[in-house]
């Protein structure tokens, strides 16, 4: 069950030639609609790929009703090439929609584009642009798991989800990486909806769905050039949820793909939730969860089977939320070897030899929670993102 | 040449057991004066150490005359009793240093106390004291090398130096790893000089080299509960250097210990100098260059002798520095792979086979430049990281 689950939608995946496994490398996601709204969430990198200036441009016009994305090539630091590369693209999906048995009458302002790969070279336009027009040919409703396969870079499994609603769903697609291990490899991630729901509506609810899913995976700490985010809502359903059950649905799914994402990290052995609890602010949870997901030395000990948590606690010691040394509680895999700040249950009861791990921390401060996951330091991190490029 | 160096110091290093290899692990640094004027910098990690909580308490005197160090044992996270063993130690190096055939008439409030190992275990203070009834006994003009070596956790070679001055002169050791790999290992410095000059003029001196020096270093981000570097005038040598001549002094001394830490920080293969130019602000300079040295992808990518331009480009785009991603420029050994943002020289170019990179990165927006100094994250690392306490 995937994007092209929700009604409206086709998809396609094919292989241009960009990547040099001849794995597929172009996918093509089509709204047949009644609607074409859209909601879209993109990198807070302000080193921006061109695909990404280009999609930002189009949402304003809050209408997409096609979804072109690459593997194979950023198209990221590329420069004024790189954006009339993008556009370019954008133009090919339009002509060869219009120029079909069945013409869908849209120009290049109705299409995003999304690039993962390399950083720094320019896309192969003359195996691109063919790739594009065969995609068109391979439009199909049952072909959304050939689309996720064809936006994998570094992943080792497809990344496919639906939710369902009463009478509607959600579905989508997702690839990499965000925060996440892969050399700079983007998130990307196509959402569908046949849900009836105005763009304003589809932003409340993706909004939402990203702070709580994929703002709160962390591998490495590292922001891509082209993170991606996009919903599309087709209506073909012709069901209205309420904005509650729509942001519901989309957070279900973007969950689930987040989870996805996390399990399939680069190198890493271990499935980490970091859950902080008795903040006296979301913020404060989420900085102290994020600050712990990205120390080398927390992560390093977790691969080692260690349960650190004197690291733990001076990861914490480097944040600005509200907390007090002495009181603070650490529990790893339910053991709290630490309470008060100090030492406390013996840390050789605690088992880390599973691939997930679950880290308890306890300010003792207020009522808030927030937990993020991540994963930890290995061997395979070190090898597979030095030898990525070269 | 060390801390025993400028006239008015005796030190001393012994094994007490602390460590289980058996080596040296306590240091003894003392003052004879005539002055005993003192600075200090200590961790801003909000988790702080006894011995670091003791040392503020003990520097708002404006008096030390003593520092006693030990490694194999952070004492941090380590509760109240924590805090009373580092009194009693303090107190111990106090009384010893009264029963002396001539004794040196000091409280435990003119003791400063420095610790570095484990973080949340009690340090074994049977040990302990002992040990620094030893170090007493073996103090001599010639034992700062001694104490270097007491210090040392994870460090490779001792670190020593001296600067001198005109009739003055200021020696020191260090040990670690401040914000460099050694599993929390702490960073040590204690710095001596037999010029004349009141804490306020060594507070000046101390601040600007460490913000110079100890804080452009930077190999993996994380910050010690324990880092301390103590600057301690003794006053014999009878000359008075003006604030410019003393600050220089001090500045040199930080600097060829920061660069001794960072050439010995664990598990690297390689020596990195970011130079970031054409900053708006000292503050953007050195922003932009922390979070170079801080990026997983960008060191990894060293590691694999890979000039990644694009990983650098990428996390300059996650600072709040002023920069345009069109118009920076990226070289790496001297090879300009990107100009304007967008590729430049060819890569295949640059020579990463050496222990030395540097990487300039040329932002274009005014004058102001800082250098960065990190290492690459390596095979080594993990292990050592991951090894450390089990």
């Amino acid at each position: 069950m995937t994007i092209t689950s929700p009604k409206g939608f086709r998809a396609s995946g094919v292989a241009a030639g960009l990547k040099s496994s001849g794995g597929p490398d172009v996918a093509l996601v089509v709204n047949d609609g009644p609607d074409a709204t859209v909601a879209g969430v993109f990198t807070g990198n302000r080193v921006k790929a061109a695909p990404v200036l280009w999609s930002q441009q189009v949402l304003k016009g809050g209408i997409v009703r096609a979804v072109v994305l690459n593997s194979g090539g950023a198209n990221a630091c590329t420069g004024t090439q790189g954006f009339r590369d993008t556009h370019a693209t954008a133009e090919h999906v339009a002509a060869a929609l219009r120029n079909q048995p069945k013409p869908i009458l849209i120009g290049a302002g109705d299409v995003a584009v999304c690039s993962t790969g390399l950083i720094g070279e320019l896309l192969p336009m003359g195996k691109l642009l063919p790739g594009v027009t065969a995609a068109v040919k391979e439009l199909d409703k049952t072909g959304g798991p050939k689309a996720a396969e064809a936006i994998m870079t570094t992943d080792t499994v497809a990344k496919n989800v639906h939710v369902q609603g009463n009478g509607w769903s959600v579905g989508g697609i997702a690839k990499g990486a965000g925060m996440l291990a892969p050399a700079l490899a983007t998130m990307l991630v196509v959402l569908t909806t046949d849900a009836v729901a105005g763009s304003e509506a589809l932003d409340t609810a993706l909004r939402e769905a990203t702070r709580l899913t994929f703002d709160r995976i962390d591998a490495d700490g590292c922001m891509s050039t082209n993170d991606t985010v996009l919903l599309l809502a087709s209506g073909a359903s012709d069901v209205q949820p309420s904005q509650e059950e729509l942001t519901a649905a989309v957070v279900a799914a973007c969950h689930d793909l987040a989870q996805q994402l996390i399990a399939d990290a680069e190198g890493a052995t271990k499935h980490i939730a970091i859950q902080v609890l008795g903040a006296a602010s979301e913020a404060d949870a989420v900085e102290v969860g994020r600050v712990i997901a990205r120390n080398n030395l927390v992560k390093t000990a977790l691969f080692g089977n260690d349960p650190n948590w004197g690291r733990i606690l001076a990861a914490v010691g480097t944040t600005q939320a509200a907390f007090a040394p002495d009181r603070i509680d650490v529990g790893v895999n339910g053991v709290w070897v630490c309470r008060g700040g100090s030492a406390a249950e013996d840390r050789s009861k605690v088992d880390l030899k599973g691939r997930d791990v679950t880290i308890q921390v306890h300010l003792h401060e207020g009522e808030m929670d927030a937990t993020i996951w991540t994963t930890d330091l290995s061997h395979a991190y070190v090898h597979e993102n030095s030898a990525y490029s070269t």
